[in-house]
């Protein structure tokens, strides 16, 4: 009767929300995204219909949820993080809003600071970081409204998702518009998954030491960053949750 | 044997973690901030010991949370939204970590996006905004670094947390700033809950129309408030669950 647009959380299935997993269990359809969990999948209903988004573009995703929807199925469009963080939620929404089709959005988890949270950073940190500022590396190089000189001037943390394959242009941007290449920064790699990997460094040493690490991958820099060096719990569960390199 | 600093969410019980809902199910002690919602509170086990800690000062919150942890006791310290989103978690995890006692963090659904989003206004949006600034209003009038020129500036999407209380001055130092005073805005007040409620205007007339909305609320600047028009589904759950006002 419904689309349901649903965030999956960063990665960790159990960051989903409950309200999320309810609505998987109960769902007719299932359309997912690449990064979505395994896990959350086998949690449909074993007749439901299941759809990998992954070769499909953005526009026949929306004439999809739209022809379900109009079919009346119970459908639910898992997306990974929060459906409305670069989760391009919006567009699928207005689609279904303009085919007069019924819809509601369920939040999830955003990697934004679900994962520097679990490596040890918090985005925003009372004296260190009054504001936070999140875009996307994606657009970088021109296109797609990336403003390395916006982005260098807010000060405060910087929080890039999908940034890691232009690193080296966008650190190099950040620094000629007025970042301090000191600046604390961090790649955090496959986050919240049981491999993640943070690496730490000055901004105009990260991308080289960053090189090679696996994607999804966010970017984080500000002083906050340096946080990370005393926020690591003294040992067990923990310290492995988090998956904590030894930089 | 551990501290737990979980996130419940934006105030929806519903939109909590599993692992989050989890862990409070096996813990020893809660502790928890006023903004919970009490059916998270009552999903913890009958013989748990319950401390709010509205009486507690942060220092105070961060001693208890040693002295618990050190007690070898399974600790639940359950946030409002996620812990590290203005959620002073970061001060509770150095806390801990300078005391030697294992904690892990569970990250939360932060209202950051996920009000707005129950509210038809997806905080990005290809075309209308490629980067989101958040911050506090809690500081704007001078302490805490509330920077309202560096906001103004910015330019994409300004999410504010904690600012119906100085809008008036926080709309008036954006605009002196370079702020456009017909930039679409909203506040959205008791986001997630069942009475959720929102007021549009352009960012010059949103303190007048704001006036004596309940708290908490998120406050949102941007074109990106221009889509909720479009964004409202066409009737049933999705409208009355998103709790949109006429307006």
């Amino acid at each position: 009767m419904s689309v349901f647009l649903v965030g999956a959380g960063p990665g960790d299935p159990k960051l989903i929300t409950v309200r999320g997993l309810e609505l998987i269990r109960s769902c007719e359809v299932l359309v997912y995204d690449r990064l979505v969990a395994t896990e959350l999948l086998d949690e449909a209903p074993p007749w439901a219909m299941r759809i990998a988004r992954d070769e499909l573009g953005q526009e026949q995703v929306n004439e999809l949820l739209v022809l379900l929807g109009r079919d009346a199925c119970r459908v639910v469009r898992l997306k990974g993080g929060d459906p409305f963080v670069f989760g391009r939620g919006g567009e699928e929404a207005l689609a279904l809003a303009a085919a007069d089709i019924r819809f509601e959005v369920v939040p999830g988890v955003s990697a934004l600071s679900a994962v520097p949270g679990l490596s040890g950073i918090p985005i925003t940190h009372r004296g260190v970081s009054a504001h936070v500022t999140i875009a996307s590396g994606h657009g970088a190089g021109g296109e797609d409204g990336f403003d390395a000189a916006a982005l260098a001037r807010a000060g405060g943390t910087l929080v890039l998702f999908m940034a890691l394959g232009k690193l080296t242009e966008i650190a190099a941007a950040l620094i000629e518009h007025g970042r301090d290449p000191r600046t604390p920064a961090a790649v955090i790699a496959r986050g919240s998954h049981a491999d993640q990997l943070t690496i730490t460094a000055p901004l105009a040493e990260l991308p080289e030491r960053a090189a090679g690490l696996p994607t999804p991958a966010l970017v984080v820099v500000g002083d906050v960053v340096a946080l990370r060096d005393r926020l690591q719990p003294a040992s067990g569960p923990g310290r492995q949750r988090n998956g904590r390199s030894p930089t």
